[in-house]
């Protein structure tokens, strides 16, 4: 019997991601997808390429009968899913994609955020989704944060870095290149093809991206301390990708090692030979995150380098693996698809 | 017991895919990989993002025990695959992605290709690889010859119109747009980034594109008299992709039945509502391909238009999918996949 | 004392064109510049690109005194150019780049643009401003009507072989290739560069596009008999550029030489050596427009291709090249900038 | 009189931006081209872009009269323009783009080319080639080394407020995102389309970069003290632009405060309102150099971007603003072309 799944939020890139691996799971039967503003549609008139797939109709979210439902993807924008997902049946199991349950600390949801959090005591059980770190938690969890796709490609990089003490805490500055699909199927003038093709530029410089807010709930939690980094995204042109280039100091071969050695059993976190760092290209449509090590001419600096496709490792990927342990599944199922290169 | 499998020429975009397909194929395992130019590296030196994958080293052809072989995919180039398929054991099943037994008139392989056959006997027995239209000869053959990605693609959308006699056989116009993966990894200006990004052009225009001789061969017999179609191909700023606009004379609505009804059991083909035509980003990276028919406002025409994927369905899925014919697997076993969009 | 030059819709992409070429312009002065929308920012808030230049700030039309205007570019949105045009000072020479003065026939436009026409009187006025061919009508202009960026194509490509009647007139096919800044700065979802890069497709197939209007008219004029022609135009992902690909019946020599000998004195209309065929590349952000014949194999056939930059020849370029007449200016005066490349 | 010019190594990038420039240009003539490799063939075969300008022909070096030329760009690959330059006669001016005259210690050269110095006497006399901070020396100088498109860049963005002492020598990262123009005409794997479309990566890691050494030389010249940066370059798939992103520790007021007065006066250099940071597309196809300042979340640090064209600002533009210095022409002269957006 495979595990009956709800997505809400079905209309934006992610929940067709989600659909695009769903469709390839084991395990999972899609049996419910809301999208309110194009509720009556076929999930093939909104992404005609999923029209092979046998998919119930779109519909609005409270037409869903959840009471047949193992676990609920929600991918809803920030602000609305906490709304949504305290009104959800507390048996439901929930992977929230959205930015409402990562931070713990309401007061500093309401400084990156703005808004007073609604749904206070869901926050309060929620487990932050970064699969290969809280695994233990997330195996038990009814309500599963999803982080941020620049937010995990950072702390991949270096969560084991600080763990470990190998690097000094005040020197670190990550510099992302993310690609346009991470803004979302949003109409912004600057998402246009016109606008970005053959075009690149800064975004939130200065410290001012929300994901910051998780870097520092993190990385002060790894380090016992607090922990505040620089963070400049680029906008690059490109669908699918973020590239984190991520400037430490610390010895470039403990660096290394240390990365090596912790994800040396993790199936989607490859780390690549000293030396070696990695291309977007290379992680395209897949749960895979590449990170390469290389030491500065400058001794006592390193620069890390970590890859993964946003849509994907970045957020319903992660979002799916986290779902595989809450329901008892092989962590990897539906998930060890090839990226897709060229 | 999985079927082993061995690729010829796996440095290629062709080789690639062969191998991110075969990946999640429930009955497959690669047991031999030769790229001569490569060998003695690893795929993962050449191709980054299979890295995750157990796989083995690449060898010279020369080094590669067929005895353990139970299928091998020839990806190599044209004139060369011929001489490596005529020297291979007999008792070996051969999928042959080259140009080099498409065409069974040795004289219309010299018009279009300039040199004398070398392996005429193979030739022979060659079964041309157009799935949906060879299945029977596909599942007794032992060597089937991929056909020509772009003459996939005019094929799907002619076929049956020719068959069924609905349009007229002298008023066919192809005006195909081609992604850039089609022309493979070779070093040649005109594929240069700073080249063909922001700029696109025809090519082998007038008639003088070499799948022009499977569109005489196929259209000609299914016809039962001379066929000749106008073909002109253009090179897209686009990495995957073929859309195709074919030009024809008939009564729309009688095309689109006829499409229709021919593919209403296939897996891999999908006719929109009639009205509706298809865009390259909704079969990218699948083996999907996607027909439309409009009625011209000009009456007793019509146009339809065909999208694939040219490394999926346009060569190494339909590969698989003959593969998977030959040893007895399900058809579509390894190629559900759903597109990669965006 | 150089011309003063009014540009009323400043804020779009013809609008911002227009301000590059005029820059170069050895004779002519921005005085004003209207945009309803964003009235009160400096261009240079709006067209960053712009921001070296010494503009007048961007105003409401009603704000413009036009006393102190020679002549006005209109790049308003259809419908909304001919209530604006009605009302400006009929001393005032303008050149309108939108589609309210291109058809003659009321009933035509209504045909294609669905609303009653509000200024018949100045559509009696308009001169269509394909500069090559009512170069004579455009000196003496009050009023021109630029031509649609397509229609410009299609009838460099074919109305000198319509004219010398070397081509068969009920079988002509355009199938054009248009890159993504035609369509403007609007904000719609398949603009977005997550939906059109890597993926294109066709649209307004089967004989439903506007610029057919133009064809219609302008064919049937030449040709002394109504013609009518199958156009099909294709979104591609890049932002400049259209690729005409014309199919015609005809000696294809004498194709050619008609198209050689027509455009052999002039300045933009560059035609290749029998054989050769142009890339957008090598027009882009020009005002040059490239043609090139092909002899199809099938005898009697022959494929036109004509390549242009929609923003510039296809547009603004062309505006200006029509006020150049209008005010006595050289005809060449700021457009022989040469092609951005790469 | 227009000064007579002449072009070595015409057929790369480089050597058609000069062309583009130069053909707007009031008082340069192009009197001889040379390209060893095409030799024979008339410029528009290599370029059909500037198929509509009279140019001489392509000749091979040793063809040219040089009595007859003013001034010679010289465009050739590093380590070939040295021999080339060495014997050319001594009364003519020289513009080299290559590095092969950019390091001033012959030991730096070696160690970041690899090779020794077949020109020292040459070298001993080249003046660096940054317009605004060597415009007097540029003046009277015979040959004058262009800097590196890279190099170019951070130098803009860093060379005043290292002068100024704004910031901490010891604490400077310049994270580049290049495009690919940059690269050259050059046949490799990585540049490729179907490789570099929807990919990016980082290249020359740990500081490797040759333009190292100008950096290095450049900023201790200026500060009066060895200055080691951090510099990681980025292939982004884009066609033209290189956008810095400069991390450096200083009061972001005085950081804003001194870029803007050094470049208050410089037609070239655009420095940004506080706060505000400039994208490639605004750039593109032009001299204009756009720089803005951030300051970060974290106290005494800011970020400085800086946006220009590679082949224009970067290289062949530079290159004639040099030339226009000692030619006595305005220094502005065939520069003020407009961004070509979109």
């Amino acid at each position: 019997m495979p595990h009956k799944i709800a997505i809400l939020g079905a209309s934006g890139y992610t929940g067709a991601e989600l659909v695009r691996l769903i469709a390839t799971h084991p395990a999972m039967e899609i049996v419910a997808m809301a999208a309110n503003s194009k509720a009556g549609l076929k999930m093939a008139d909104v992404f005609p390429h999923l029209r092979h797939l046998a998919l119930p109709d779109l519909v609005k979210i409270e037409e869903i009968d959840f009471s047949g439902v193992d676990l609920c993807f929600c991918a809803l924008p920030h602000a609305t899913s906490q709304e949504v997902i305290r009104d959800l049946p507390k048996s439901l199991k929930i992977v929230d994609l959205s930015a409402d349950f990562r931070l713990r600390d309401p007061a500093e949801y309401k400084k990156w955020y703005g808004n007073d959090h609604a749904a206070l005591e869901c926050q309060a059980e929620a487990v932050y989704g970064l699969t290969e770190f809280y695994r233990n938690e997330i195996r038990t969890a009814r309500l599963v944060a999803g982080t941020g796709c620049n937010a995990a490609t950072g702390q991949y990089a270096l969560r084991p870095l600080i763990a470990a003490g190998v690097i000094d805490l005040d020197e670190i500055i990550l510099d992302l290149k993310c690609a346009v699909s991470g803004a979302g199927r949003s109409l912004k003038e600057n998402l246009l093809h016109a606008e970005l093709s053959e075009g690149y530029h800064a975004y939130a410089v200065g410290g001012t991206h929300r994901h910051l807010g998780e870097f520092d709930q993190e990385f002060s939690a790894v380090a016992g301390r607090p922990v505040r980094v620089q963070f400049t995204p680029h906008l690059i042109p490109a669908n699918r990708g973020i590239l984190a280039t991520v400037y430490v100091r610390g010895d470039a071969d403990a660096v290394h090692e240390t990365l090596a050695a912790t994800y040396a059993e993790e199936p989607f976190l490859q780390v690549l030979p000293f030396g070696q760092h990695p291309s977007t290209r290379h992680i395209r449509g897949s749960n895979f995150c590449h990170i390469g090590v290389v030491a500065d001419r400058i001794p006592g600096r390193a620069i890390v380098v970590a890859a993964l496709d946003n849509l994907t490792k970045g957020s319903s990927g992660q979002a799916l693996q986290n779902a595989n342990l809450m329901l008892g599944e092989e962590e990897t199922a539906g998930l060890m698809l090839a990226p897709c290169f060229p």
